[in-house]
């Protein structure tokens, strides 16, 4: 993959710095590349990690778990995966004994990525799992705990906080060019199809607040660098044409940070809504969209008495999961705590089953 | 005035059309002109309300009301305003006895309004009144009781429901090709200076929400044809540099409306923070920004299977505040209760009342 100059210098301001040593190895072309086992063939392992980890010098698809042997034989091939490397979720637990697999990428419906993640913990693996972390607070804390005993990394895939584009708006806010920051807005969401997993309370935890709703939720967090204080909101359903059975269609919240920041995020599985931000600081604003997309991140800034900022990220997807991969193979290889590890993706899950709570409902 | 046949046409589907009697009289010149007693010279009605009763065919200044006798001399001057129609805060119930006064602009301090509308209502005077409405809701409703029991009319200056461009944006949404709606954000604000008379709990009632966040609010109401269920919200102050010791500077807040649509909005006193709204329908999105400007309203919209909608309102300041004047005008000429009257502006400040109540504050 492409890695541009200014990605990798963004990813040094992010703390995803090289040792020296992995640094000559990497200048050697000799990098040790991260063996991945992919946990699930969908949408976003076929469409997304597994073809950014081809472009990566640091991350490897090396086994595969999946349902569909079929599928799996097909994706096997594509990723020259050996057929021993081919698990299902019977015997998922036998990578413990695959050398070739060092993390596991859990890209399955929301309620079982606490079981498949605790298993990989066992079994002696890093887990990346996607975002939501889990559908409740306490299977989040059992994934934290159960890589803790293993003594093993696990990141949630918050791709966004390893994104240039993002980090930039972070930057702009910590330099203090912005000024005090006072508030925030932003929304994401889609129109989601009857049929689909995230419609199914269960298998989702909930609806569109954990899915897509969470990218706004963090984002007020990771730009503020602060953690709310208090959040209200509220979940309903407008369209009545059975797809919102289950989970809820909207959700719109509000949140008090401790500075006096305030936020206040919407997000749908009724609309095309454009994931975006917009940060109101006494100096200066910044206006973010597409804020969460795959790719075509636009960063818009105006502060006082400086020129404008027009940023686009033109990396095109799946440049991000090439990044994020890249960044948890040097967790592994450094040893070093993942920025957005499990206590990251425990904090917005409390908070989200605080939003379901002020409104009658309950994460899970 | 230059009314262009689109504000015109505008005008016609807002309920504003001239009755056939007066469209004669209008055209052959002979429009007889509302006579306004502009009480409080300040930047609103010397900036804006004046200026655009010059470039009126239905209203003209013909009194003043001022505490400083030289400035009404000047204004007085210019708007041919006779001697004997300037009035001060002392002797402004004599205006009781003034034929050339059909209705009073009431622009002063937040907490006169609820005094010097009912001292007009007593005084058999129409009163159209600044926004926000008064600084408490008993206030509010003694101001309508006064108009109701003199049989006057009473109008808020709510501008933005008599601009083509927001009302563009409501005609999109409700002819149902936005789908069903979903979900609004919002925020208006700007950076206030140390000393203005908004600082002040006492003249100005609370923050930034009276003065500005009541745009997003009122707009939230006109976008979605809804009065809000519930709603929640944060008063916070950053800036701790004296100009917040009485007043919040920030508030976020969540409505959730009885459709099931979701608003979500911020107003500051300590960022520039320019008024838009974005409203998301099951079938596409109106982007409008600036929303609530004097002018410049630029409205975009997205709308599946039709070509984008990029509608900006050129006309030039003062144009808004002739459009609400002349539209007070024909509401006397014709008997008409105006669209924003009093109980419109009393349920914006009883929504005020309860975002302050949600965060421990409270309104006056």
């Amino acid at each position: 993959m492409n890695i541009t100059r200014r990605a990798f210098t963004t990813g040094i301001a992010a703390g995803a710095a090289l040792s020296p040593l992995a640094a000559l190895i990497d200048a050697q072309g000799e990098q040790r590349r991260l063996g991945y086992c992919i946990v699930g063939l969908g949408r976003i392992s076929m469409g997304h990690f597994m073809p950014a980890c081809k472009m990566s010098q640091k991350s490897k698809v090396t086994a595969l778990v999946s349902g569909h042997r079929e599928k799996a034989d097909k994706m096997a091939a594509e990723y020259r995966v050996p057929a021993k490397n081919i698990y299902n979720y019977q015997n998922y637990d036998e990578i413990a004994h695959n050398q070739d697999i060092d993390a596991v990428y859990i890209a399955l419906p929301n309620n079982m990525h606490a079981e498949y993640t605790i298993r990989a913990a066992r079994a002696g693996k890093h887990v990346l799992c996607e975002k939501p972390m889990a559908t409740t607070v306490k299977d989040s804390q059992a994934m934290i705990d159960a890589c803790k005993s293993a003594g093993k990394k696990l990141l949630i895939a918050y791709r966004c906080q390893y994104e240039p584009t993002n980090l930039r708006a972070i930057e702009l806010i910590r330099s203090g060019k912005l000024g005090s920051i006072q508030a925030i807005e932003s929304a994401n969401g889609f129109n989601e199809r009857a049929g689909e997993w995230r419609l199914n309370q269960k298998m989702a935890g909930g609806g569109p607040l954990l899915d897509v709703g969470v990218y706004s939720l963090n984002a007020c967090r990771y730009l503020t660098g602060e953690e709310p204080a208090h959040i209200e909101g509220y979940c309903t359903v407008v369209d009545k044409d059975g797809r919102f059975a289950q989970v809820e269609e909207n959700d719109g919240w509000t949140m008090r940070f401790p500075s006096g920041i305030v936020a206040s995020c919407n997000t749908t599985y009724g609309a095309n809504m454009p994931g975006f931000f917009r940060v109101h600081g006494s100096k200066g604003m910044i206006h973010m969209e597409p804020a969460f997309a795959y790719d075509g991140l636009h960063l818009k800034a105006e502060i006082h008495g400086e020129p404008p900022i027009d940023d686009r990220n033109t990396e095109k997807d799946p440049y991000q999961f090439a990044l994020e991969g890249d960044y948890f193979a040097d967790c592994v290889f450094q040893n070093k705590e993942p920025k957005t590890n499990g206590e990251e993706g425990l904090r917005d899950m409390q908070y989200m089953s605080e939003i379901y709570k002020s409104c009658g409902r309950s994460l899970g």
